[in-house]
């Protein structure tokens, strides 16, 4: 399992994932899912990686190399697409290669070989777009209605989001809310797990403002897990006993 | 889709359980969903279900009727059983028949007649216990470990279970976190909605001392659903800032 989430606010983009693989609990592995290309200021592109690890690394190389994009005949890659949305299409693309690749080696076809992916960046000075690439090479984008977009294991950590999470959040408050529900995931999952790796991109910029891994040792992080769960406990007291009583 | 809750602590038997049934979500209903059969003192039996409706309105009619027992060669009922272990595993074996019912209807094999059960109570003396009857009909039980089991859309509301619920917990703490619980489904999950229907049985008991259905007008829940919203932002504000910054 995993848990990767996008937040597109006002102030920028800011993307979590875990590091957690697992095939089943007894096989329990780090990898990186968050994974950065470019950053210079005229190329950044952030993509996060849920689902068949094989898929989804099948795609990533893919996209290094080039996919074959049938609308102009040539090979996208993250060096050569003009836009996120291009380089959401592409990996959507690539995703179906990977996955139709794993498909036919499965006789048995027994084996989920889905992988989804978070596209989100800049390039050539558009503003910061996100995206959502499904297992079938589909694509969603961001909006401000909604400013986020998860992976992988979303439920446990949704509700803090559609509580505090706005669109004119800043991005240092979206990280913190984004950490309040990979805490609540964590707790919940134990196939969603430290390390935690973040970037933060202020809008206006293709550039790399925050890239951190979140190791179990992080002071803050700890301090932040501690107060929730004292707030949440806290927040259970302050509400008053039910009144109702007696059968109907 | 559902979402029911049974939780069993020191003090007595706590059921709960909405009552939105959906095809699609252009036709949603409500139907009752947390049922009681006696309650006199001596037999307490009360089921909950989620799940395909057709296959858990099947078990429960063929409860009612008695359901063949294998190692009895009797058929077991609702009023027959002489445990709450033999009344969900005889849900168990009636869940089965539905399921299998249906199933064999289905020419195209496309639909999913999935249907679980939360089976709680007391019968004759003995201490309430309660069970989760899974759509293959085996059963588990509820201990003071994890004192709660969930059905349906279960993963919305687990958080605060699990950082506030205890089984030294009394029943009226319980149905208050019960109720977080729920008011935190329905935020994120259209397809579980009020009314809800609750049931407190006190430990020493077969008996039903709150029974009652939570309407949308109801002005408690609506209260706590306000402090529990407020509590959250509140909590959000009261961690600091993240203090990572720069690129790595």
């Amino acid at each position: 399992m995993t848990y990767c989430l996008g937040m597109l606010v006002q102030g920028g983009l800011i993307m979590m994932a875990d590091t957690r693989t697992n095939a089943g609990v007894d096989n329990i592995s780090s990898y990186r899912k968050l994974r950065v290309f470019g950053g210079d200021g005229k190329r950044l592109i952030v993509v996060c990686s849920a689902g068949n690890l094989s898929t989804s690394q099948g795609a990533l190389q893919r996209m290094m190399r080039g996919v074959p994009n049938p609308e102009t005949l040539e090979m996208d890659s993250w060096q050569s697409v003009p836009s996120i949305y291009e380089a959401a299409r592409a990996a959507g693309r690539a995703i179906r290669l990977a996955r139709d690749g794993n498909d036919s080696l499965d006789q048995s076809a027994g084996v989920n070989f889905d992988a989804s992916l978070l596209v989100g960046g800049a390039i050539d000075g558009e503003a910061h777009r996100l995206f959502l690439v499904y297992s079938e090479g589909n694509v969603i984008e961001c909006g401000p209605d909604t400013p986020y977009l998860q992976i992988g294991e979303a439920k446990y950590g949704k509700p803090m989001l559609d509580r505090a999470l706005r669109f004119e959040t800043t991005p240092e408050e979206a990280l913190k809310i984004g950490l309040i529900s990979f805490d609540a995931t964590m707790r919940a999952n134990l196939a969603v797990g430290l390390p935690i790796d973040i970037l933060v991109s202020r809008a206006g910029g293709a550039r790399i403002d925050v890239q951190h891994r979140i190791e179990p040792s992080d002071a803050y992080f700890r301090d932040l897990s501690q107060r929730w769960a004292d707030a949440m406990i806290a927040a259970v007291d302050g509400v008053p006993l039910p009144p109702y009583a007696g059968p109907a």
